[in-house]
């Protein structure tokens, strides 16, 4: 099987190797510097939550975007492990019962129901603080400003006018507090925030740990966003169409809410076309590195292709 | 009034009002730099959680460790913030109903009660978001290595180490896993974590951002784990003691579910002995600096003092 891998798919499986080693030993029973002790229960959760998961696809972003620089090691991998903690957490989150709802998880129970809401709540949260402390930690990079820069990054994307502000606004969408029927401009911004702003931040983080100058920070950023909102549509498009045997998860659930999506409101056609145009402008912010984006680019085109 | 206030309520208090109104500008509904939008409801409920709150203690020990050092301003102020909001996240999510089911923080409703449980887990994450960005911004300290070591301290004592690692433990102790009745060094342990490690840190950070060295630094973090020890105790005796009209909070509940306290452990005396050593630890950390150190002295003896 290996040998008939194209070297995309090679990479993203060896980099998502990398990456759930490099998790593990985070995630490890014994103490860190500057810690009291690691309650074996939170540590089991917390490895339950964000081991064994999915391709990786941001550390992946990550890597590959530092990579397009010459930059390759442990600091690009460690930047994203830290998103990649932050996209475990708003998971295990997502799913608690006051949330989605949800007992499966890419086939497997969600943390409150392995263990229980309490410690779910827990491990959520202590996996966005160990996401910020090995940004912060020297061994991501030398110079405390790239730290600080990824930090900031990381924190931007993820928070009140990132992630979890999406989070609020889907929320919202499903008619929680009164409204929905969302018009496609305000489902873009929702998606921009929910699942595109961490998306984004993952391809510029690497061109960060890089040292990359802020021109070509702002082009890894663009292909980013566009990669991002391509991401969300296709994940929508997956959502209607799939079976709930392929992955895993209650299908077409969202749509029993009545949550907004851009298929909803453009249609299946319509909501692929929009992602054909937004991997065309991924491709495009990539088009001054020429060949060397090739990856990337590739990345973008698996992100609407993939069946799962 | 004013006028029989002793020096150091007023800088408590004055110090509260400075953090109070950093706070209210941190979580105003326009977008920041690299935000896409704030929802007006995750703002409201983050203001809930965060304004209008306490004594704004450990903001005050960051504020003052660093005037031991000669330094004031915007740094150390956004250090306590940044601190502050962790210990607000860390309130909204112990009260939830799956944690420790309040309904009433310092007599108004919990943000779950004021809004919903989603919501009020969104807050959460939120704030803890909200801390990083804060230590990572420029305006916290010129000097990036100094950004990076508050980040990396805040991690570290707020996480699975530390203060979510310390909830958890505590939650084990109420015996929903099985097993309570800790002996003295296992309480120690829990509450060094849960509640020690964030005020140690607080009064660590005031010297991080100061500059200070090495050695000083070790003196502050020793002055904040006694500090720490005793603020815990203090808590559990007031617990015991105080009626629910003075606190704005069911009294005893901690007792009635069988929760392990030094209270318990060693009696009321006992636990006030140790709480009186632990005064007298955190001001020998502090002898090297003489007459200077007379208000974090006071801090510590306030610590234990305090009716609510």
């Amino acid at each position: 099987m290996a040998d008939a891998e194209n070297p995309f798919a090679r990479r993203l499986r060896d980099c998502a190797q990398r990456i759930e080693n490099l998790l593990a030993r985070l995630l490890d029973d014994a103490p860190g510097e500057g810690e009291i002790a690691r309650p074996p229960r939170l540590m089991a959760a917390m490895r339950h939550a964000a081991l064994e998961g999915g391709k990786r696809l941001r550390p992946f972003l990550a890597v590959e975007a530092a990579r397009l620089f010459g930059v390759e090691g442990e600091g690009p991998l460690r930047a994203g492990a830290a998103i990649e903690l932050v996209h475990c957490y708003s998971l295990v989150h997502d799913d608690l019962p006051a949330m989605d709802d949800d007992d499966l998880r890419r086939g497997r129970p969600t943390v409150h129901k392995a263990f229980d809401e309490a410690t779910a709540i827990l491990v959520g949260d202590a996996l966005q603080t160990l996401a910020f402390e090995v940004l912060a930690g020297e061994e991501t990079h030398p110079d405390a400003e790239i730290r600080a820069a990824l930090t900031l990054g990381l924190a931007r994307s993820s928070g009140l006018g990132g992630m979890v502000g999406g989070q609020m606004l889907d929320l919202a969408a499903e008619g929680r507090y009164g409204r929905r029927d969302l018009a496609p401009d305000e489902i873009r911004t929702l998606q921009a925030m929910k699942t595109g702003a961490i998306l984004a931040f993952s391809a510029e983080a690497g061109s960060i740990v890089a040292g990359a100058g802020a021109q070509d920070r702002a082009r890894l950023l663009a292909y980013g966003r566009a990669l991002g909102a391509a991401f969300q549509i296709a994940d929508d498009i997956l959502d209607r169409e799939a079976s709930a045997q392929e992955l895993g998860k209650a299908v077409g659930k969202d749509e029993g809410r009545g949550k907004g999506t851009l298929v909803d409101a453009l249609g299946v056609d319509g909501a692929r076309r929009e992602c054909d145009r937004l991997v065309g402008q991924a491709q495009d912010a990539l088009a001054p590195f020429g060949d060397r984006s090739a990856i990337l680019v590739e990345a973008a085109r698996f992100t609407v292709a993939r069946r799962n």
